[in-house]
């Protein structure tokens, strides 16, 4: 079954990506969670970026915030793709930097950025990454975007009624 | 066999997509490059993103420059993960314009976004996601890692001769 | 009679827009409120945009945050001009992620973008586009203009008596 | 018959602004181009701002660069819708200069707002509000529209021939 | 008697422009406070900036936010010094938007530019300017700068006490 | 008679700072240049601020680029108004560094900005701030602007001839 | 024994400067803290910067908001190593004017920043230059480095428990 | 002897580094250039940081372009000073991601970050690390900066010459 590795620099980061757990959860697929410092555990870091891709996991998500160089260097040390989330940490030049340092990767290693504080999307997109090779994945997607026009357009009647 | 989806918003993105399509060819990943014009071509971009996952494809490239709407609006109309390669075309405010417009997608419909110009790792990406599933394929990426940290050792080598 | 439309992405904008629909109200234009999401409702924004003009709208308002495609789409559907109100939704970056996908729309397509978070200003400018045909509204233009005006005198004068 | 202003705060804007002139020209519609520059003739711009909706135009197309304040000031004066075109000028930061001072102008006096340089966009817009309450301009946008459509599909097949 | 004209936009910006009028009294110098609206009141704009020299005014402060025309425009129309206030308005985004559309004037029409809100630094910078020529101002902004390095002093002291 | 002092804080600012020269001694006013270097001639610095006013400057024009100091510490060590110029030096991040670094003095010591490389716009309003108490020198910018106009209409002229 | 000089320019910079105080304290290193304002008290500054390296200061950490020139101009005066610390001041434009302001320096006087409002990281910083010479210290910072671990390790536990 | 050790992404980042070679060869201190790239030779990265304050450096510079991880993933890894160099690199968005993504450290591990491609006052602030420790480095230093001063001393009688 298809695992997906949900990263955060520090707890701190764990309200935002919390909808990254979610939303996957609500695809049925499984997901582990742990705190990975770029920065303060680097061995950590190292160990997850070598050996996700034997240890089940099809996508990683990492979220940081700042010089935020989790996803980065998890998208050096590992073959799979991996989602970064930037987040408007305390201190943050309003989220410029954890978008650039997480968006701007060099040729040959990318890492696929969402926008600021957009755990959410993330847990979509990874899910839409499992569903790019599972038809059962991929027809939840299929259900889960139908879902997203059916309120969009409830909300319409009901504010046209007012 | 995998398929990617190659598409742009004019043909003066090509020298800057071209990278997407080496890179994969070099994966012995079939692609198929198209122009699809979000804003001049509203009615092939719906036919495209409603039936890309039917025709075979299993991640789709979209590149645009300036307000640049053809990767998100591919993301909303295709269940497939899309990636977005932010053009810096003419006029463009620094990149700025289409770095956000890519990027900044609400909750609910991801594009999982490179670097600014970079088609490359947008090709890299596409590997990655199919490589999620195919192993033969996370093979050749890190064969190709392996192939990038050669080629800096080597350039390291050769810098310290001189 | 003119008709204006106007739409924004999703409820939460209806705060902002609803200064659009006042101003029009004020004016005696017929406004046509609708929930359209470029992301979520495809379909219909492609049917929202391709029948516009056949409607009896003559202009048409469109408010979206973040990565706002809406506006652009919808000119790149309608023959009609297309007033885009860049919204500072939740998470967005300082409101410069709908200014600039609001405003940097490429050569042919355009669309008439107010100030962030300017509802009000495209009500005025609607009514200005209607009023560039129509005397009696260009009339009320010119009255509105004036009310500006004394309103700011007003308030000079209270100011020096203090 | 209509008639649009298209006007500019030196020659120096004249490169970006024919592109204005050419597309309206392209419509059968009557342009007058006129420099006004509000800091150096400010005289001129008040006549031109309180009489052009006498002299029959329907709008007016302004361009200027740096601290723009041309588009803002002929809005101030009169009543007729007035499209903003930021030109980036000589010393201009990057465009953010004019593009901030046309934009985003007060509640109560509206500037439709055109990308950096897109005097054509600005052009196409004056087409369409004069379209909206004529169905002869308005069908020559559709097909306006229809033509960069082929040109797309065009260039599209001429690619996939290579 | 030197006087300076403080003018400002809207009676929204008074608590910001009010520090300029605080400061200047206290150096004695006599100052006029007025509302003059650039997009609203054009008309007085002109007169004010036309007769402001004959009118026994020195220099001239004027303060305005987001797309801040009146510093400049009061330029364009007299010949004494203006001091430019950026205001940091409700909708501006950050405070670049008057920031640029007050500093970035053309050659030819400058405008003395302040911090953003920094009413205080242009009412002291009117008083070095009539300094300029007033000994007996100069003086004044002699000891008003050691008053504030003894405020420095004291306060470094009184840190070190704790 | 009035002197302006023109400082730069190296001789590679003095392409931009000679349009200052310039357009002072086209005002008859007097000028003397010198290099001051905050960062690597801080004595001279020292001296120059400290005694400027007793040498018969009655205005202080500094130039600088990147983390530009030269035009703060001047204002700081001076009674005297003084007038920055952000350089757009070499490094400079777009001129962003020089522009803020100038302009966002706090409370208590002003710096008049001008734009970017505005060197001419800085010589312009040291002849207005002697002019505030020189009425020769006020007709003359009375007849600079009228020249400006002058330029303007035949421009105006000439091109509508082509 | 080494020390540190602490200076920032205003005392209320004190609570974002605090930080540098505790750490350094810490790691049992001396401090002397010290409010030296670059644009209130320029002796002040002058003496400071000239003296520091015989005073027996290893490394100044000197603090500054808006337009901050205290670190670049103590590096001006100083032969020792500066460390400047970007703070958020109010009326500041998004922290950027600090940032810019300090960082930019010119070739030939570095100064060496940390993050906006990273006091904490300069005291770290400060240690580490002293470790670089001193083997006890250094062995503190590898401990500290240590526990940064622990509490990032501890804390994934945690969060795995619930 | 003390040592700096100076690294970099890649070999294009060499002609900006090289400024930090020469300037540490004129103060008499030893170098070590290396490629040590974070995302292709992670390993290195990781053996280079663990083991640099064992092999003799005092000081670690390091250069690196866009979401330039390597600054700061050494100061993950070492106790020793790291300064960060952000270089302009091709496809960087203005320099503002290399800048953001080695400034904006999070607490704990700082980066002593110097200005865009300011390799040359990297390597003065390394000789000035040394330096506070060694009396000799710092009597360079002194010297070097005399001699910054008699060149600008020297180039302002040259201009005046003229």
């Amino acid at each position: 079954m298809s695992k997906v590795g949900i990263i955060m620099g520090s707890t701190s980061d764990l309200p935002v990506m919390q909808e990254a757990v979610d939303i996957l959860k609500g695809f049925d697929i499984e997901v582990e969670v742990d705190i990975v410092s770029a920065h303060r555990t680097p061995e950590k870091l190292f160990d997850y970026g070598k050996n996700a891709h034997e240890r089940g996991f099809k996508v990683i998500i990492a979220g940081a915030g700042g010089a935020a160089h989790l996803p980065g260097m998890i998208a050096s040390l590992s073959p799979l793709p991996v989602i970064g989330v930037p987040v408007k940490s305390r201190n943050s030049i309003d989220g410029w930097d954890s978008v650039l340092s997480i968006l701007q990767m060099p040729g040959g290693v990318p890492v696929a950025t969402v926008a600021l504080d957009g755990a959410k999307n993330a847990g979509i997109l990874a899910a839409q990454i499992i569903g790019a090779a599972d038809k059962c994945v991929l027809d939840k997607i299929l259900v889960y975007k139908e879902g997203l026009k059916q309120k969009v357009i409830q909300g319409a009647e009901e504010m046209k009624k007012k």
